[in-house]
């Protein structure tokens, strides 16, 4: 799905001030379309604020009180990240998971957004324990993870899903499937709009029997992890899909990988891994969890963190659109906004790029300086894809959130695709920045909606599409770059630099031309 | 579907006490499987509270904060039941709405579970300003109105759906869609589980134009109201269909009868009606709104109000069950605990016995004296049917709030049926319960779900049903009580009193015998 079609409205991020210092358990929502007067051209990026404060449960995100205040040193906030032994804000919060998961060096102080629920989870099992650990599970039933399986036992381990403890029993699962979130015992509702579960056939239903605690065995065949506690219950895959993708079409990619091979069984409770998940592709120095991001964010004293999440190649449109995002922090008082630059490294449908190609790509976009090495942190989100559109980008939002982004850049449809039978989009493109900007439990989160880049043929280089000379803007559709990309045409001059183009040109010449030309029409440069 | 299954886990009810007075924004949940003492027998009906005061902005239910006072004339809680002019727990609080549509001798006072929204929605025109209102709405565009779409236009005009004031605009259509529930201005949720629309065709779209406001047209004709600001968005049917009913198979009676044959898109806006919606069909004195029932439980003095769905007969397995709960209450403290017998009266699939026969059976089990006339209010729910399971039972519980009650009895499969394609229920017969005891924006109501009743061949009367001596109750299938009234057989004696059974006889009497039998095996008696 490309993200270049249709104009998205656009509001103003407004400068935050103190007169929009909400007071505790009021919604505070800036919500007008404004000219920028510090832009430099009327029509240049602009963007929506909303800062919803509904619970005195939501800890809030640390901010200035006030920009007015042009000394860094006097400001309460700004010394927060001079790492000043004085203040302690450890967004670490349980001392008993401190001492034991984090060796001493690592403790993390921040102002970050806090991860919701308060504190970050984390599963892997102490060194001290993992040899009683390992044993105790050995005797334990086995059940047996795909890969994808292995994918979410990452995702929780490290705790991008927090407050989620392990696969959800059937009250997460329902609340998940019905409500987009979960209710914490304080009250408070975080966001949780996938279902994350772990499936398993009859045969190891019966396995199980009445044990309490199963081990969790790797597809390469390894004792992982445990499920502790655990709860079976029925698997309605229809339903399941249903809520989950809003139809129950065949042709759904994580459906016919993941959910239709299933077992009729879906298996909660609360994971314990033995060691941090790994995957010996030589890109594991790219999968860093949401602690090490948080430490990475404090180490660059970032004071406003802009995640851009991504499964498709970096072009000048992406790079416009995220230089022009810290441009607009700084202009609003932050002194040192960092991009988390996120692609997604889980599971992805067959005709979307590699992950190995796209980090290639992505890290000769930052080599040729497209994108600012200081400012921008490269990192791998090791989530699977649904393409479940509004569903999905929710989950996409809170994963951020718990690795400490504060501003979630959002495009024209995001995790959608075309509709498996229809000629038509499965979502309508503008459901998903909306669904995000109501989404139980994201308040704290400010939703950046982004408007469309395109190559400007007069300007020659991309640019923020203008309706007022339409005929002057191309539109690179995925289906014309990847045309390009086979037939050794290049693109126009701006489009993307050329060692990044190269990267592509060498993986789709490595491809085996196929035949099947209906899987050639699949979007390369969305987002 | 029937109630008679599969017993259900019940909690015990527990008495009110200070202990479980909550502070503001904490939530208190009961949640023990506990034994009454208080009950006949160890095994008689027990209930789940659960009291949750999620955030401030949620409008407490006044309850007595204590029961160990026995003087009523002492408690501040009883004394607001009997009509003390100085206190003014007036549940309508926009003076300006009351004065414009209440007479003067409608104004209740009450202290009655409040309206979602605080205030209860009335969209009826007053009387000084029909004419102008209904000339007004001549020269507007014309929108057609089908039976369910009148349906909903009395439910909302009512205020069922407080504080939704007319069809939904796109926002609170994807909220209803994705959440469940929606967000209010001051950042607390309501529950909305059922997206409550109105579709109109491209042909009428087309004449709509840039229109503010639509006339709406009722079946019959008449312009009965309109609709302002509209706001005409996409009605994509599959995932509407998908996200409310958990699927899309073909067979889902509300979708065949009202989905699929309706337009492309959706008009939103604020709805003003001309004068109350009526059926003329010798019902309507049985179609008590919510501000009359409010009045009605006020002019009764009621402490508690208990509301029983259904769209069966009432059988004295149901009898048992709501005398039943009045019983629990009293122990409880409530010293006047009124039953709101509430069936629906709006749209039922073909298979289902038609509103006016029900309510003949109704009111003669009421003669008969198996329900108390005192302390039961029999009304009808104008709703249609969605026979959308868990989704729709938060509907029937939410609407329930704005009517006044705050203990809602929910059963086996709530709002259930067999999975039209396949040999299954479509629902977890457990799932809406659970959805519903976690459900937002239903925090201040008191969920009571219920044990499974049958005919107890020993007692020789409709019981709880008892696992440790099974083989002596009867299960009477919907099926099997069908086949009694269509063959003249009698059911056993004190399944339901003799006249009540006398006017189902008659009914399936009347039926021209039908040659489907497919359609013979729906279930009669379930709530």
């Amino acid at each position: 799905v490309d993200l270049v079609d249709t104009p998205i409205t656009v509001l103003r991020l407004l400068p935050p001030s103190s007169k929009h210092v909400v007071p505790k358990n009021l919604t505070f929502t800036v919500h007008s379309l404004l000219r920028s007067p510090l832009a430099s051209s009327p029509r240049s990026m602009s963007l929506l604020i909303r800062s919803s404060y509904v619970s005195q449960f939501h800890t809030r995100n640390s901010k200035p009180s006030s920009f007015s205040d042009q000394t860094p040193s006097k400001s309460p906030f700004f010394s927060s990240f001079n790492h000043n032994p004085l203040i302690n804000l450890v967004y670490k919060r349980n001392p008993r998971m401190q001492s034991l998961s984090f060796p001493s060096s690592m403790t993390v102080k921040s102002s970050l957004i806090d991860p919701d629920g308060g504190e970050l989870v984390e599963l892997v099992v102490p060194d001290s324990e993992i040899e009683l650990k390992k044993k105790e599970a050995e005797s334990m039933p086995k059940v047996k993870l795909t890969k994808i399986d292995l994918e979410w036992v990452h995702v929780i381990s490290e705790g991008w899903a927090s407050p989620l403890k392990g696969f959800m029993r059937e009250d997460e699962y329902l609340q998940s499937l019905h409500f987009n979130s979960l209710r914490l015992k304080d009250g408070s509702l975080v966001n949780m709009s996938l279902p994350i579960v772990l499936a398993i056939d009859d045969q190891t239903k019966e396995q199980i029997g009445v044990s309490k605690n199963v081990a969790l065995v790797s597809p390469q065949g390894d004792i992982v992890g445990s499920l502790r506690s655990v709860e079976i219950y029925k698997h309605n895959k229809e339903e399941r899909i249903a809520r989950t993708w809003g139809t129950t079409s065949p042709g759904l990619p994580y459906v016919e990988e993941h959910i239709t091979p299933s077992g009729n069984w879906l298996i909660g409770g609360d994971l314990e891994v033995f060691q941090p998940v790994k995957y010996n592709d030589g890109l594991d120095h790219y999968r860093l969890s949401p602690k090490q991001l948080r430490k990475e964010f404090d180490n660059r004293k970032a004071d406003a963190v802009f995640a851009f999440q991504l499964r498709n190649p970096v072009h000048n449109g992406h790079a416009l659109l995220m230089n022009d995002t810290r441009k607009r922090l700084l202009e609003m008082g932050y002194k040192n906004p960092i991009l988390l630059l996120h692609p997604l490294g889980g599971f992805t449908k067959a005709d979307d790029v590699p992950l190995d190609v796209r980090m290639e790509q992505h890290s000769k976009v930052l080599e040729d300086g497209v994108l600012d090495p200081e400012t921008t942190i490269v990192s791998i989100f090791p989530s699977p894809m649904h393409y479940a559109g509004p569903t999905e980008v929710q989950w996409h939002a809170k994963a951020r959130i718990n690795a400490g982004a504060n501003f979630y850049i959002v495009g024209r449809d995001p995790a959608g695709m075309g509709h498996p039978t229809e000629k038509r989009d499965l979502y309508d493109p503008d459901h998903g920045k909306k669904v995000l900007s109501m989404a139980p439990g994201l308040e704290k989160l400010n939703i950046l909606p982004f408007r469309v880049a395109a190559y400007d043929t007069v300007e020659k280089k991309m640019a923020f599409f203008d309706p007022t000379r339409a005929k002057e803007f191309l539109f690179i559709s995925g289906t014309k770059m990847r045309t390009y990309a086979r037939t050794g045409e290049s693109p126009p001059d701006g489009f993307m630099c050329p060692s990044g183009w190269n990267v592509l040109v060498k993986y789709y010449e490595s491809l085996q031309e196929s035949d099947d030309s209906s899987k050639q029409q699949q979007a390369v440069v969305s987002a």
